[in-house]
């Protein structure tokens, strides 16, 4: 069985009330809860964190060693400037994805860099909640194969 | 019944040849098999083209507004610099998803930033060949939604 | 009897459709029979390209060194990379005017810088297809006095 | 009838004597003949002002609140970096036309760049005096339009 | 016996027209001749292409893996900015020679940077057609040494 | 009655001992007085955190969704970096007012830009503990209007 | 009594009519009617200039040297770039408070920079007519202590 | 005795672990044996402390103002970003220095930049865990002398 | 008999008493003093304009194409970006010398750029109120050599 | 009989040794036997330098203007900032061209950028020591018709 | 026995008299004293040079292929621009280490970058004449390790 | 009696023969003999070097601190990068004043910049070989007063 761990980054506590022009109704919850229903179809367990905390993301990452195959992260604001979470991401060895609910490309210059994509394995942007499950999606095939 | 435009740009012909330790071992002719099988399963009818012309490109674009739902492009190595792509993109107002085999984030400078991604639904990008079919069920499920 | 190229370079076959709030109402066929009513009055000569192919452009540009005066051209997206298009201009040594509908200025930040303006005779944009009827007067102009 | 403000920036005055070669012959009052004679052959009363002065310019600009329906400018080096006078044009609300005799692109790389343009309905460049009726003639069938 | 692949970039096809001052005085035709009477002597066969054609080139970059040990190629303007012939040339994998007739890094700025130089072997600039048949020497003797 | 939550970023802890040239000889705890005694004047309930985690900051101003009508922040060092900060406040949509004791615009260069300005009320800077006093009468002001 | 120069840039005449969006419904006259108020309460004298003319400001700020204890100065759009009208506030060595209507961060990139604030002894921006109400409290309070 | 407290950014805790290409086999537990080694030969008092938190470096260095001579620091990625790290030192105005493991100017571009170096006494880099034994003596050579 | 025009521009009428520790101790009218000894021992009359009007400053310019040989001109702030001042000394084609009491490379930044030096015949800056004779001295010696 | 001066910039005299990956296994010796060679056969003399020292190669270059009818040189590292080198290539009048033995476009970025280019005749680089002898061929061919 | 080449950069034989405040009050000879005690209580040999020409300190790195384990530098300025002495490092591919006496990152800005770093082991800054001993215990170290 | 150093940098031993159209038809040796007559003239004794070698120069400056009152230097294409000049000057403690024969703000935008004049008492530029002469004036003056 193979076992995920599910980062979101800070401010993402707020979904489904933060701005739902830009980033849709769904709470957390509805994600998650849409993640689990994929993830157990394909035999996969999952464990969720969200904080808004960078420390905490690092502590959970380097935690991951222990029982994970692999990380789906949306680092949140944090994308722009953690290159602690980077370097934690680069440390762990886990094959990570990395996920933006909203097209980031479309929005202010400062969206536009994100410090954390080199050391993922790819990226899946702007499809709202179903960012998550094209990520999980495929990093469960990209497990599989690898 | 949805129909979706599938674009390949520059070089991607070369596919399963070309630098395979970048790009994977596919051809051209096995993604487009994967994403036609993935296509029939939901009632979806893919058109294909590969072009090395930045303006057959765009001209494809265009007749799409005649019969397409929605877009996957592959821009290439035009994603750096065309523009001209770019306008089709907005100019015909059809969702278009962005697609990468590589992760451009962790390769050389110039492929870092993309003309096409503001105008597009979102980007898939390194997960090999497989971007491709996660990108051809974002689309479906953006097109069902919206 | 003077002999001018009328040549509108990507996206613009679509003029009247493509984003009206930015772009007018008016066809490309609508311009180009404004133009020609002007230039019949001034027993000038057009002929007109439009192309999605920045190649396609440049032969005519190449062609026109057989029969033309001088040169209008919309380089559409073209304006912001095409330093061949640049360079063809230099090449055939005919004076041409930049037009754009749009006010570019005004616009997106790549739209703010053109390649191709040093290299002809001046610039007119913002004026939506009037852009293009003050471009014919001032080139017929510019070549009855020069 | 139609009214309409004359702006000529710095060193304009000298026109004709000034750099033949980049700016031509015609002096500052020729310029304005040439006007006044369109101008009135369409029902148009036309004032004119050249200043040396930023400040002069500005309180034109809001003077003209009280009679014009439009500003033709040609900033001069203003152009450049006078966010005051850009400020004065977006204050007043009325179309304006910026206007250049050279065509700035083709000169000193600090000439590349216009604080004005954006707020200004469109631009005109490099057609030497002819810039000014040219101009004149785009705002006119401007303010008919609008 | 080897074999290459000759190709001329835009605006190529006007030299010996073309601003002698700066391109020399012989055309197309006589650079290939000069090529070919310096190739027989080595028992090399050539083939040569001119386009204005972005993709053209790319097509016949491509075509070369059936047939060509490896490719002279002067970009002209797509020197700056095609990454799309850039990709070509990596992914066909053929030894290729980059040639400019005139010294770029002495004219405008933007010629000053070739997006394709890092995939060639080597560079040659600023000897007027020399530079073709010094080009074709280096690449001779790259193969032979190889 | 109105509720204001009042958050000092990291190393405002040490005020009164830290570089007194830059910052002063007044204590946070003497701010937190001067502050309470002009909300008590004008019926204001004011609460206060310190804290030189991000996280603990962005976890405040959550809450504050909860019970408060604005913010008053003066985020430190994270000013400069803090793009998780921002999306907070952009996030739960109070008005927020960022406040510096220093004029930063006077101090290294890195201090010069802001990254949570462009989503708070305004700004106030330069003016040691006052700057917070003023900020307070601001927000009131800004509340009691809006 | 104190005494102290309030400055108003250029563009500033229009106030209540100029973009309400932006900078509010009060006119300059109401402005310095509150500031007049409020000085009055505090035993301060006031005397009021607007000027479109920057070198109408900076004789305006040396006159000040004879009579002012401190300047109030909203320099509108000269914030970007009078580097003549800083030098003027360090000449007479004044202490001078920098006031914005608008939040000039949340506005157009050139708007970002200011070219005084490093001369001030702070800034206060974004609370409409407010910040010249603040401005002047803290001025005085400036003044009262240093 | 002196006393000198020992700070270890994110991600060290894996040191041994991570990338021991990169940063050496070494276990951060044998780095401090290293250094308690050091020090106890010297009569100085070490305290350790690793945390993946940057508020948690912050709060050690605010409360080392009690009890601390001189601080060693590895800023680990905070190196890059942590104008808060670099406003506790000069905060509590204790001699730091920095370490670094790995050669950081060999590495990638982000990591050329440091926002701490300049408010520290010095920085020794690119010897790996030795980089921590002479750190250490150097602050006390440093401490001893001062 | 030589004529030449001495200008100073914005704050100059405050030297002496502005910053002395930067300008000196000497007044304008005691530069203006210096200046005409020394002119008259060669035969040299000088007229001088202080203005912190650039309106002003240029319009002297201008009419000194009427009577002078030369202009001695101290720009003051105006160095830095008034490009209207740097056209106006084009303009009028008189032989320019650029002078500065301070020696602006070891100031701010901002002051390392001007705007004005490439048209003017050379620049003296450093030497405090010798610049103006030491530029004197350099002009005249250039007028009677041209 | 022409006569052309040979120089090699620092470092070149560890050819052979030197990272041969990068610079191939020829010693300087080695190469210079093959230019003297290919010299003979037209009747050309040579003349060698090898030096580290800038200013050597500078005098050299002085001394050329006496004997030489150019010059070869590859400048090593000096390519990159030595502006003195290049005035002297300038200031002595004779034609040079200059060579690099590896692709330097392939490299770190500061190698990207030559100081020294755009005051030669030409540019050669890639092809190892073969990079000489075309370089030679290519001064001899350019002196003769020149 | 170990041997270690240490050289010291230009205007380094002026320490002690040079800036005191800076660099410290002993002389070059007094560090190299130091150094000396310090390597004959290791068994190690030094050999020093200090010169003010970058092509001297080549030709000793050379040298010193043929006796030497390692090599101890302080650039001086050259470490900013001087290409050729990196070079000269990776050229003979000893291990060396940089050092500087002051803390460079506290100074101007041109003083951050070093083109030398990035091929050293390490870099040891800010210590004062003990940065040199701290630099020969590391390099000993490292070469006692390899 | 007052001594002074004449530095003069690369390249300006060929003086009068090269770019005359640049740098004027006076030989060095024209230059030092006005210059000598000049200080006869005033009790001053001159010593002159010209070098193309960096390191002679600043040997020779370093030498000065034994006996000359101040430096005039030329630094010719030094200016742009030689930091280690620079560092010279400051080293030494001497009054310097830089000289230029042409004025190179009008020149190439490398030659814009220079690394020496902030560490100098000011700079004379663009009067020819009386740039020298004007320059030992003001240097002459300055000692005398300070």
């Amino acid at each position: 069985m193979m076992k995920i761990l599910v980062l979101h980054g800070p401010n993402l506590n707020l979904l489904g009330t933060r701005e739902p022009g830009v980033y849709g109704r769904r709470t957390l919850a509805d994600i998650n809860k849409a993640l689990t229903d994929l993830a157990e179809a394909q035999q996969t367990e999952l464990r969720f964190l969200q904080s808004n905390h960078e420390g905490a993301l690092i502590d959970a990452i380097h935690e991951a060693r222990g029982w994970a195959d692999g990380i789906l992260i949306n680092p949140g604001a944090f994308t722009h400037y953690s290159y602690a979470l980077r370097d934690a991401i680069t440390a762990v060895g886990l094959p990570a994805v990395e996920i933006h609910l909203s097209n980031v490309a479309a929005r202010e210059a400062f969206r536009h860099k994100s410090v954390v994509t080199a050391v993922c394995v790819g990226q899946i942007s702007g499809f709202g909640w179903r960012s998550y499950t094209l990520a999980l999606q495929a990093l469960i095939d990209h497990l599989v194969t690898v």
